[in-house]
């Protein structure tokens, strides 16, 4: 544990479901001196100091990051550049800075034009926490708690920084885990990119047909847990699908390829190709995601 | 209400979920005088009949049928056929036979050719019902209730018949709808069959890696919930897929078509498109299943 007992002032900008959780778990366990918040929506900063999750907040992340050991960026994944641009000039060279976006060569890039040669203090940080609710008033301290966060720290990143990064993580019970930037935003392009672009288009397709309305009244519990992520946020993955354009369209594509050969199957009625594939892809299910765990 | 008020013997063929189910409705809110089940395992009838589910069983179709009023079918589809055939012959010109299978146009051929000049009395049925849970165990009364159940006569079926069955359904207080065969088909490929060969493939795709076990390990609750229908019964989907293949293979090929221009906007970063696709696809999601119900 490296824990990031030392910390005198630690700055969230973005304090929403994963800004906020992480304020709660350091408060939770570890010993921070001052949390203070900042992000665009008065309104939202405001209801997270009423809610104790900051001890205050300052609108302008210029501000906010003045005397901070420690600068979280929770923000969407497309305005990462700007952000860490508006605070660059006013940090230090002991202020480490991390941010929590689910793709990571467009923000390790962003941080390298945005910070120059405080660039080293940036370590890139994905919590693979879910994002079902979101906003500081869903945020709870123990959102973290055995679920994996992948630091990508890349040849220019300060080993000490990475070193406080992963305190900040484990102190929130996370298990982090240290991975190529490539390699993470093409595993995250395969388990989360792809499902979602897959769920989106299913209930678009089947939303554009004429008869869209019977086809969802006879929707049944297998159909409404499958779209679940169609109901994710249309901006962010907006973001993620552009910023991740080449590792989740190489996979789209591989997927699609596997689809052409299933429609021959399903075609010329190939029972046992088709009971192969069902039967392995059962076997990996169940294996991973043990049937009996939860709500199965 | 038509309710079966009136039924002295009702026989059940393939004592599942569904049809123990249906069984235990039956008791809860009919008027049944016997309950006779029928199946292959002596050991799963035994324990139907341990747990009150039936009142005796018979391991021999022809003579679970005898005397019976009402006789429901609910054994997987492929084996549809073989159970009318078998019972073709001991059933009299007043008994009322109705299936559960989730495909009826092979349904229906096969009642067609099993049951000759008794075909007038088969009435197609189909329950939108979970089956994330299988067997008699996991049966209970109230399965049904609020739940979609699809009757799908065609020309030669008796109009009496259909009234039993609807009353039947009404009994267990699921909501009867009347529909055509092929209308039937075209719409569960859509929202049931189609999901399920796309959840399939996409777990079979990454456990078909190398790397297949680190992506399963990082993957988070959207793929869990995205899969979950990957765990379902490989037979029954084999079956499925192959009695429902002209109606699938079309929805597989136009959502393949759909994927492709996909592909094309990811690959050009088309941001718009995207944005617009997501979007639609959230509103339609939210509209039909609202994000606030259950467990979302």
């Amino acid at each position: 544990m490296k824990g990031p007992a030392s910390l005198n002032r630690l700055t969230i900008i973005g304090v929403g479901l994963i800004g906020g959780s992480l304020a709660r778990a350091l408060r939770k366990w570890g010993s921070v001196g001052e949390i203070v918040g900042s992000g665009r929506s008065s309104s939202h900063l405001q209801r997270a100091l009423e809610l104790g999750v900051v001890d205050r907040y300052e609108l302008d992340p210029a501000e906010a990051v003045k005397g901070a050991d420690l600068v979280v960026v929770a923000v969407p994944v497309a305005a990462t550049y700007t952000v860490l641009q508006s605070i660059a000039p006013h940090i230090n060279k002991k202020v480490v800075v991390t941010d929590v976006g689910s793709v990571k060569g467009s923000v390790v890039s962003d941080a390298e034009s945005a910070l120059g040669d405080r660039f080293g203090r940036f370590v890139p940080g994905h919590p693979i926490a879910g994002v079902e609710h979101s906003g500081v008033e869903a945020a709870f301290s123990t959102l973290f708690v055995d679920r994996k966060v992948i630091l990508t720290p890349v040849e220019g990143t300060d080993g000490d920084a990475l070193e406080v990064v992963e305190g900040l993580w484990e102190t929130a019970q996370a298990r982090v885990m240290i991975m190529g930037v490539t390699e993470h935003d093409r595993i995250l392009a395969a388990t989360s990119h792809l499902p979602h672009l897959l769920a989106y288009l299913l209930v678009e397709h089947l939303d554009s047909q004429e008869e869209g309305e019977t086809l969802f009244d006879l929707a049944a519990g297998g159909f409404r847990d499958f779209t679940r992520i169609a109901s994710s946020d249309p901006t962010m993955w907006r973001d993620v699908s552009l910023t991740n354009r080449e590792a989740l369209a190489e996979w789209m594509e591989s997927y699609r390829k596997r689809l052409e050969q299933v429609i021959d199957d399903v075609r010329a009625g190939r029972g046992e190709q088709l009971q192969a594939l069902f039967t392995k892809a059962k076997r990996a299910r169940d294996r991973y995601f043990p049937p009996d765990e939860g709500l199965e």
